[in-house]
């Protein structure tokens, strides 16, 4: 087969993951469009034309994907009616509008579970935040109960637990999934591929620590020590849900483990994921490469590690905005197998997500001593 | 420490060694700048900032380089006057002008390697063709010797064997170097990198292969199957140039090793190599990173391989020129351990490096057979 590798790609969304899919399309040379309001990006300065509109318009989308081959996101808030039209005229959309828009609904996706008898906590949709205090009160929900916002919910935000009737003064008034709380062990995840052939291919299952303050993962380890069993249940759930949705790309399916060892699906994201930043440098192929290969329609890459990894992120101190700044950076850059991935944000915000850092080493002990040791020493604060 | 990571960094030149270093200060998301006549370049599409310009001119290199902290280079053959006085007003130029000036002279180079006791064949430097055949018949030089264009030799070109008196027609007429033939059973590269701390780091040795038509690297292999002896010998060689040159940035040391088992210094390049490539992916710290590190005084990346590696260039296909075509892709990305690099040259000539495939392994052995495969798959054609 001969090909000229001239496909224009667009990518809707330039943060930190539209970065890394530009990082790894640059190895082929691709031709990279990105879309985003802010010109200062982060994928704006890796891809190859930078488009300033806003992913959420019709107009701004259309006018976007209409000259390009393939398009895809970095983000599931994005106009899917665009995308839709797109479709029609041709341009192939991956993943496809019908999945995005499953998944962006956060109550369209447990539907979609129970619909196809994927395993995932029990709940209930409701409107808006006086609903759901009736539903409390008529004995429909009881506590403690997970509130997450059916859409808009984004790195943490919009998610949260209702312990008793004192919370529910913190209840978001918004339309809302209320799910059972899991008695979690092990939050993990499996980040699977499809290309449009329907060749499937998942990576090695990741274990997620989350950062308690900032309901953000913090702190994520590969290989994670399941038994056997578990270890091919999640793999056959996540590629199955993958399947059931048809879906194009890269599908992170994010699952609890819980203390009883059973398995539930908390929800899944079309597009690389946090937990896979990692594969960049402990497995053969990267999630990113393994996204463009799907959108290219070329055979899936190698996703097994050739070294154990540990993956934190850089979250902006707490308390503190301004300036870009990065403390102690000199003196990780001295340890061996340790890749910071800064992701150039002019400034930063408690909590923010300003970079990670991949630590890879033969042993998983090994990487997660040296990510402690890492955690304490570099820092990303508001003016140097 | 803190830092802000916002010094502006120059690179005079836009082909694949640029575009790969722009790769690796991407996820420091460094703001790197590219001077190049050619705005379609490799390293276009990956810099911060392209600016238009030609590297050999002084107004130029001088426009460029004022508003910049750190200024290095990705070829040679560029403006040394300009670089001199840019030093002068404060700019970092990386490696320094002095020591580029050295290197792009191959007489001058020899005459240094002279001067500090550092094995090189024997040599005699000559202005013009006609003073190399009087050279022949006075007996101060005798068949065969190697006839080296002094400057504007790249790539395999300007370089070549005269074997006897029918070779003399072939003579370059240029001021050139005239050695003495090595009896080659091995040709090495070494890359020395140096901060301004003086810190200094050497990767592993790489055995190099080249091809017979076109004189350029066409595979390249880590590790090499040396004695102890020689291994400690060309790595203390390769370091103490780069101590006596006072380099900062990378040095890759271009070695031979006789039948005898001699070694004798072939000639070096103050910049990424060639016979770095592999390091992207096989090594813990790649050149490009390595380099970029320098720039900054950053602490050294460990050097040390976690694969073993063979890399083959991708050369335009003999006799064939026009738009850019690969052929076999999809057969070499369904291997594993196998990446393909595409430099993104819009048209091929023959023997034009196109781009490079890296072969990562656990052993040697293994990764040539991968190799070898790859060679008869992959080509870089003329029209699709």
């Amino acid at each position: 087969m001969t090909s000229k590798i001239n496909k224009k790609i667009g990518i809707l969304g330039g943060g930190q993951l539209g970065k890394m899919l530009c990082q790894a399309g640059s190895k082929f040379h691709l031709n990279l469009h990105i879309l985003e309001k802010n010109a200062d990006c982060p994928a704006s300065a890796v891809c190859t034309v930078f488009s300033h509109g806003d992913i959420t318009n019709y107009d701004d989308v259309i006018q976007f994907g209409k000259t390009l081959d393939i398009l895809t996101i970095e983000i599931e808030n994005v106009n899917i009616h665009a995308l839709e039209d797109l479709e029609k005229l041709g341009v192939k959309v991956y993943p496809q509008p019908a999945v995005i828009n499953i998944i962006k609904d956060k109550g369209l996706q447990k539907e979609f579970y129970k619909q196809n008898n994927f395993p995932t906590s029990d709940f209930i949709l409701k409107p808006n935040a006086d609903e759901i205090r009736f539903a409390i009160n008529n004995g429909e929900l009881t506590f403690p109960f997970v509130q997450k916002s059916r859409t808009e919910g984004y790195d943490g935000k919009g998610v949260q637990v209702i312990n008793n009737s004192d919370d529910l003064k913190n209840l978001l008034d918004t339309p809302s999934v209320c799910e059972k709380l899991v008695d979690i062990k092990y939050e993990i995840s499996v980040i699977v591929a499809r290309n449009p052939s329907r060749e499937v291919s998942s990576f090695p299952i990741v274990g997620m620590e989350f950062h308690p303050t900032a309901n953000l993962v913090e702190f994520l380890y590969c290989p994670i020590d399941l038994n056997e069993n578990l270890v091919h249940l999640a793999k056959k759930t996540a590629i199955d849900v993958a399947n059931s949705l048809d879906i194009v790309g890269l599908l992170a399916v994010e699952m609890f483990v819980d203390i009883n060892a059973e398995l539930w699906i908390n929800e899944v994201a079309p597009r690389p994921h946090n937990s896979g930043h990692h594969t960049i440098e402990a497995n053969y192929c990267s999630q990113y490469e393994q996204h463009i290969r799907c959108l290219l329609n070329w055979p899936l890459g190698d996703t097994s590690a050739h070294h154990a990894a540990v993956m934190i992120n850089l979250l902006g101190e707490s308390g503190q905005a301004g300036p870009t700044c990065y403390e102690g950076l000199d003196d990780i850059l001295k340890m061996k197998g340790v890749y910071p991935h800064l992701y150039g944000k002019k400034t930063t915000q408690s909590f923010r997500k300003m970079g990670h850092v991949t630590i890879i080493d033969k042993e998983i002990q090994a990487a997660i001593e040296t990510a402690n040791l890492i955690k304490e020493k570099i820092k990303v604060i508001a003016n140097c």
